[in-house]
């Protein structure tokens, strides 16, 4: 027996994206294999964002991964890096070279820091492949403020006009047909998913959100530093970036895209002892009384269509255990009535509807293909 | 070299701190042992704050334990359950009829939930020995709004107007002369220490605070409670009791106090994979133009005579680790002047100064030793 | 490029296995999927091993959960328990009635504890249903030592010699026809694939064979235990069950299949503060000089065929991380030559390879499925 | 009501040690302060060993830590690297020349890689402060087995002789009158308080002995590598360095003095998802028949008087949780019967009894303080 009528919406949702797949896969597979394949590269694959790009896209059958990018690790194979892909990807990591690796491939993915890959970027690269891009290079409208917030020069500002900001959510069919993806921060997926119905509706005043969130080790990334070894990460948790983290403007970008206007925000990033997952916990004044109800219809309103965004019932807090692996987003909001505000929250995996997971769900809508395809795994 | 007025007075604190030690120890040695020694009694004794009770107090010259009460393990050694304490503390763990015990000691300390031991105290307990009681039933002032949050009858109001709120760092005075303390709970100590010197100072609108809590599981304390098994906790986060958790009456209370009129905060709690720790990050608009200077000496006016209070240097993140296993509360504040609020920080461990510590310190108090005595270990 | 004969190989294995699930999934979809699924049942649904069936279970096409048993939350949507399955699987948990529920599907899974099971097992049940047991109650051939280590009576000890020890690695062929699977324990499927190659070569003897296991937490179970809690299990190490664990005589029983004769070992599990995974470090006495080479060819001859276990390169400690969330088993070994022994390693998954995947892959078996369907996820 | 005579004399140790300390500090302070306090300098201060020196030096009365010597922060204040030491040790570090240390300091901890050290020795520094020694340059007698395990060539092997093996347990008179200290490993300390009893009662056969050893991750040191980071460590278990680590000859040398013959052991060391804490499983054949009373009065043998040893009750498995941040070794073993052997089980603090509190239980000895004066600290 079902229970409520979220969870037979979810339900259906789940039934038709699996139809779909039925469809695509047996449509893929008559024709016969290899011709089919999609040819992927990808820069910084010895990352964390990489290694979870090759995980999600070695157990697909209409993906080759032709080309693993990574400046450290050249010459070595990446299973020495990643012992469980021995076996499932053996190959030795190349060098960096866009311009070589997109004669190649269909499309590439660069999960490297920021600057690095834009240094790269050119007509020749676009126009023979598609683009995937997971740094925040092309994320920001505004070339000042990104320079502004990130303390580097742009190196190829020319090309942040065509980049179509990722978020299926909001902008799928600008997705379907862009050549250059900026493929959206954990941080700011998180927090956007979170606050964007209530938003969207009216309900609550843009002048104060403020947005408490919570990560995971693995956002901090795979460079040797002291600051997140197990000794100093595990048994402690902290506030850092106060009021000046990186994804403020791309977070104050999205939603003032929602609010016709332009925003500000507070947002304070937190290390959590836990590999994975974000945790959004956002606060806003209400503009106008209403009820729990009106509150949950709203984010039903925006998500009941998006199988990859669970709108939980009202007030039940989302957990990072429950989308760990996962290219989930559970979200749910509750009144404090006492207060006048209400609390929204939500959670993902950072490393999948916060990175490689999202990417990969830009590349099927890119290449035409179910949009899930490749992402329904269950949450571990 | 030292570095910095801060740490000057911090090491001046500390100094004098250990004289009075010295004095107190040697005074109370050359005496003799036995007829000076404080005589405690324990309920709850085999709870994780009970155990923290038993650990600080084992370590110390001047105080005998002469009973532990425990609901779930009378007749078993206490080491049994604590192997820590394994030939410190093998006595058997007795029951908690309080009454008795008030025969045989000088103070009893109560850790177990709201309710269970106000429905035990009378003036004859009272009469005979002093008692700190670390639940939150004489926490709160007004009887209507205990009832109303913690949806129990409150079985012994009439000692409510007497207990003092056990915040040394601001009820120092009362604490040495009273007989009963209501040892504040963790969220409020953390919460309060970060936020009162800015509220105290009138630099921020009380009407706009809110607190975004982080606890490690201890808070949850030893129940078995699938909720609370290592494979439900470990690798995620969550927030719970949303809106509606019951430090909240305690924490406007109190930040009242210092408003000078009734105030209503948001409060948000979290679950963190960690055994001990609790983070507070909090929010609020400010009433005027300040600068990182003025927000700072806030701090080192409320705090530069307290042991166990570091102001940190402005814009430092406190960290849960390095705190704990001590008394110590680290605090700071940092500017987001973009937003026109400022984000005050606090740590402290929920297990010390959030429990047992806290009730020691206060204990020190009322019993004419040096504040500092028996709770000075520096975070492992 | 391919790195080393050994990676060839599970390539090989790998691709094998991946055409002979595309040939399945598209035969079964062109024929229409509801009348093709399999009906399942699974008993003890809400603990650990049950909800690992779900999950895996859940995201196959060709699979129907027909009734989901759980003793503790009958009435209960199952997705209450587990977030991570809302919107997959919200029916309501049944009560454990084995005979009901043996009428309306094609298998059970009794995921519960030892005994339990069993009292209610009867040919009717056998008759209409095939069963795959994870208790430990027809694992062992002897009713008498599985009594005397279990301390409960048997209360069926008529269906152990029909039942078949799912160790497919071992017993593929009589699992194909099996009716009843003793589906094998944690322990003992770690500990047995990793001193297998080397005992079935005649290079070890078999009366020193010392094992050291250590396992995540989830091994433990879902039960509310105190010792279980997080805040008792994290930050520490310890042994338990010291010469007296219940998985002995189990594993003493198939490795003296493979010796021919009755041999005994030392075992010692140790509970780790991880979620997952158990990893076997295992010590023997070499009966002739041997090679590097010559041991890892023993593991290659044993497993070059199999899927699921990968035999490291020579030396390579296995690491839990590399088979988490994945059916995989990673073995290898080092010789000790100052003291002629051999140090034999191993790691799985518990909640997968120790318990709900090899109870698939022994489910695939008897079903005439390809033997890696639903269960080729790699390592999170 | 004490229970057992096992705890009984662990009471008396405590109660003894604690009266000692007594008269000590009584004695020191009343001759006043600043002329009896002992001088001490750091080497390798901002490592997590010589951290941990750091922090339970400064809260001892009787210490004055005159010089922090570090390579990598030198210049930079202590606690900025170790925030917990803040307004406690805010000194600059130096840099790391241990013979102008040596002229204003009583004794040097060195706490630095092997070789380092050992390079900058001299008579002179000898002649005017004591050294000990925390890297494994002076543990091994015989200078060609160093050289072989370490790969490195010993600077100054004419030191070697003097040099005294600082575990009290069993050198305890030289440590005394020594001028320099080979401060033992941490998985040596475990390995052999573990052993030693049975050993030297006659009870097991030297050339079985297996050792599978358990640490928690700052064993590894605060070295920024990939290895060690939070993401690589948290949520696995791995052996390494299988049947090669260099703690091998250390363990051997000292097992075979009690042995009285060269004897050869079998060490496989593992990485635990922890901070602190070694746990050791030892296996050894029994040379005779033997009871567990037997078996436990070996223990009681060797380690009544010990105030640091706990042997534990017959049976019960030690847990490192239960020493954690103390200078406690608890042991214990049981029997196997059926295999006719026995397992020996160890837990310390791998920072505390494993290097920094032995350290100072031996610069304790080697002034004539109280052996345990400063490292009484309970388990947290």
């Amino acid at each position: 027996m079902r229970v409520g009528a979220d969870n037979i919406r979810l339900y259906i949702k789940i039934t038709i994206a699996k139809k779909l797949h039925i469809v695509y896969n047996c449509c893929m597979r008559l024709k016969g294999d290899s011709q089919m394949k999609i040819k992927v590269g990808i820069i910084g694959a010895t990352g964390y964002a990489g290694a979870e790009l090759v995980r999600l896209l070695k157990q697909r059958d209409d993906i080759e991964i032709v080309s693993l990018g990574s400046r450290s690790y050249a010459g070595t194979p990446f299973s020495n890096e990643y012992g469980a892909l021995r076996g499932y990807e053996d190959d030795e990591c190349a060098g960096e070279d866009m311009l070589e690796m997109s004669k190649t491939v269909d499309v590439i993915f660069t999960a490297t820091p920021q600057g690095f890959y834009a240094s790269q970027l050119s007509e020749e690269i676009l126009s023979s492949c598609k683009v995937i891009d997971l740094s925040a290079d092309f994320r920001i409208t505004d070339v000042n403020i990104y320079e502004e917030w990130y303390k580097i020069h742009h190196p190829c500002p020319e090309f942040i006009k065509e980049a179509v900001y990722g978020l299926p959510e909001i902008n799928r069919e600008k997705i379907k047909n862009a050549r250059l993806i900026a493929n959206p921060g954990c941080y700011p997926t998180c927090s956007f998913l979170s606050i964007y119905p209530l938003l969207k509706a009216g309900y609550i005043d843009p002048d104060t959100i403020i947005i408490d969130a919570k990560s995971g080790t693995s956002g901090a990334g795979r460079g040797a530093k002291t600051a997140n070894l197990f000794c100093e990460v595990n048994e402690s948790i902290k506030a850092y970036s106060v009021a000046a983290h990186r994804h403020v403007p791309e977070i104050e970008e999205q939603l003032s895209n929602v609010a016709g206007r332009d925003i500000r925000i507070s947002f304070t990033p937190h290390l959590v002892p836990m590999l994975r997952g974000i945790l959004v916990t956002a606060y806003a004044s209400l503009t106008k009384p209403v009820t729990p109800e009106e509150l949950h219809a709203a984010y039903e309103a925006c998500y009941k269509d998006e199988y990859f965004v669970r709108a939980l019932p009202y007030g039940t807090p989302p957990e990072t255990r429950w989308v760990r692996g996962s290219n989930l987003a559970d979200v749910s909001c509750k009144l404090d009535a006492r207060t006048n505000r209400v609390i929204m929250m939500g959670a993902i995996d950072n490393m999948v509807k916060g990175a490689a997971g999202q990417a990969i769900q830009n590349m099927n809508l890119m290449f035409g293909l179910p949009e899930t395809t490749g992402i329904t795994q269950l949450p571990l």
